[in-house]
């Protein structure tokens, strides 16, 4: 499963060189790290090894998604172009109080895995219910994963008792804890569907756990508003009165925040993770993201889950998030390629739980995926901004996480992608016939 | 060439329908038209005709590019990040007065094609210079096309003379009229790059040969300031009092319009082309176009010239255009999908010189793709929408031009797309010594 692996005659991804790589080159492979890379001038054999040879192609560190509710896939474009409160009210929560069930987390969170591998992404942060199926599904798949039970103030899936929210989440943090690609986290959904009391021992579990606690705020202009009865200031200043926040903290969306916001986040230590796409889809706003990273705020980048983006591709992710903040800016020199590439390979964002970030370097987790640049809109290729700006999740060739092979030449080695379409095929037909 | 093909066991795309599509279908092409559609039932094999057995995929209508410089795949990510004055002082125009010769523009515009056609567009609106050479490569290729030799005020790549900018563009027109696949048409850069006589002279010329007039208007905020020696008003109004617009004139850009342009425009019944990441990327702002389909002016959907983009997926750029427009609105109703689906396919657009848009109906030009659906990302499919938010261009299998077949699985028929690449790629080596 961990053999020596050798790619060779690539172009190697190196974000400070002026180009962003550097051509020719090999990245050797081993027990699940990297054990040597560098100019093919050095390369030197290793018996054992089996070969890749990835002339024409690019050789970058797995993306990582920040923030994905995975088993989500099954409401992809189930409700489109709807106010958001109709599509909260009216099909989401109806359609997860009927349909989410440990077999669908499992095969729907399987169903993202492919997706998400499929387009480069080799660790992802999933939150959601029956998280224990979505942990199963992801380990399954070969993914590194930090996966979150979802903790909210209303019966939910798997907890019917919303009193024993917090107590499931400890037990699934035991369940995980100590596992191989995956780390256990405690995810509470919302300043507004937690009461501070919730909050507070939610984070109190992840403090005593050592794990990292993730937590939607600010998403939209109305949230202030809907914390109003118990907290008269910013969503953010709400959760540091709280003491929730810290570097073992990722504040996810964190689009309405203001200069006093963001210094709260930066003197904490939190973290932010940014979906722009999902904040476009259903009209949230812009979050401050160069603001932030000014700040010294560590910013990963997320997709969201397919309710509301609808893809899971982390490509798509860059070039919208890379050209949003231009937008925002009014300044096409904002937000860079190179930055928003730094965001997605977690070089710049280290987020809570996500170890393999920081680039191609030896000792380093091998989460590598190839690209193939042998392609008409990868032609130039100039430099590597334009994975940001021209590439796909398509463009995706082969995938290595934790120094196994996970997808060849676009065939993903780990499980059975079509069984997994089939399933959610059939979970669909019965979600058409509630619309 | 133009031989009978049968498309069969496929979703039909069908944007009045609820979904979207309608299922287990078939499209009967012959003579370059739609021949007959419908139900699988009532399906009557030809005898002569290919039959592509599409079950898993969707049928529908070419994608429509409003607005490309398709040469300009030599400058892709040549310079990102760029202010704007920066970016066109110091690296596209000088790039532009050194490199584009009629063997760039017919190979660039090759490679344009290719991606062009790979990611499911059928017609493109192109406009450069040289512009014999673009509509060669883009008749080679089998693409329907409107091209538009460029007119602008300076000395520019063959015709060095701005004196004889007019004349040319007759003669191109002279060369080409008459096209099986090819509309030639007008060009006039902008009203800040063009005086008002060349303006007028331009569009004098369009209307004696009866061909569309395109220009970019509007584009940035800071354009009405250049314009501020010659007219006091708004560019768009500028245009009007010059007598430019008619049904034949597409207005590209048109991102700072007031309510008074508008319905300039709508009156006029002048069309306008929308570049919604084009936009982004040089933060010129957004396009009003709900307000302009609002007001009844036909809107199209461009990717730009690669320089400002950095590809020609119009798969992503929909996507990109129905969030943005939920994010300017502040409403997650506003631009719907299925309003995208329609300006892209040019079945809402029906833009000057775009004979081929209008769906899929009997009688027809055949401009159909076929987009795979049997894939993870588009997993559900509960509608055609997830089109918009979920598939790129890399999901377009086969594709059909008048009736001819120029993509199948992937592969391109019509010309040497490798070839192709070379031959950039050694142009390109070229540009990067200058850097």
């Amino acid at each position: 499963m961990n053999k020596k692996i050798a790619i060779i005659n690539a172009k190697l991804f190196a974000p400070d060189a002026p180009e962003g790589f550097v051509a020719d080159g090999f990245v050797a492979i081993g027990a699940g790290r990297i054990t040597a890379l560098g100019p093919m001038a050095r390369y030197v054999p290793a018996p054992s090894a089996e070969v890749i040879d990835a002339c024409g192609s690019l050789v970058m560190p797995g993306l990582v998604n920040g923030h994905n509710h995975a088993a989500m896939t099954l409401f992809r474009g189930l409700a489109d172009d709807l106010p958001l409160m109709d599509w909260l009210t009216q099909h989401i929560f109806p359609a997860e109080a009927r349909f989410v069930t440990p077999e669908m987390v499992y095969w729907c969170t399987r169903l993202a895995a492919a997706e998400m591998i499929m387009s480069g992404t080799t660790t992802v942060a999933d939150a959601y219910f029956y998280e224990d199926e979505a942990a199963r599904a992801l380990v399954e798949t070969g993914m590194r994963a930090v996966a979150a039970q979802g903790i909210i103030d209303f019966p939910a899936p798997g907890v019917p008792d919303p009193a024993e929210n917090v107590a499931a989440a400890g037990r699934f943090i035991g369940r995980w804890q100590g596992s191989d690609l995956l780390t256990p986290a405690v995810f509470a959904h919302s300043p507004y569907t937690c009461s501070s009391r919730t909050l507070v021992r939610a984070k109190e579990l992840a403090r005593a756990r050592n794990v990292p606690f993730f937590i939607h705020l600010a998403e939209t202009r109305a949230e202030s508003g809907l914390l109003a009865a118990k907290w008269q200031g910013s969503p953010a200043a709400y959760l540091q009165s709280l003491d929730l926040l810290d570097e073992q903290t990722v504040c996810v969306h964190a689009v309405w925040l203001d200069e006093h916001d963001i210094s709260l986040l930066a003197a904490s230590r939190a973290a932010v993770v940014t979906c722009p796409q999902s904040n476009m889809k259903l009209a949230s706003g812009i979050a401050p993201v160069a603001e932030l990273l000014a700040a010294g705020v560590r910013v990963g980048l997320g997709t969201d889950g397919c309710a509301s983006n609808n893809d899971l591709d982390l490509f798509g992710e860059m070039d919208t998030c890379a050209k949003l903040h231009k937008l925002r800016s009014q300044d096409p020199a904002a937000l860079k390629a190179r930055d928003v590439l730094r965001m997605a390979t977690g070089h710049g964002a280290g987020l809570p739980g996500f170890a393999a970030g920081g680039g191609l370097a030896v000792g380093r987790p091998a989460d590598v995926i190839l690209v193939d640049l042998d392609q008409p809109h990868l032609t130039p290729f100039y430099s590597v901004d334009n994975l940001v700006y021209a590439a796909g999740g398509a463009d995706v060739k082969s995938v290595i996480i934790n120094g196994r092979l996970v997808m060849a030449d676009r065939r993903i080695l780990t499980f059975d992608v079509a069984e997994t379409m089939e399933m959610v095929a059939g979970m669909a037909a019965e979600v058409k016939k509630m619309r």
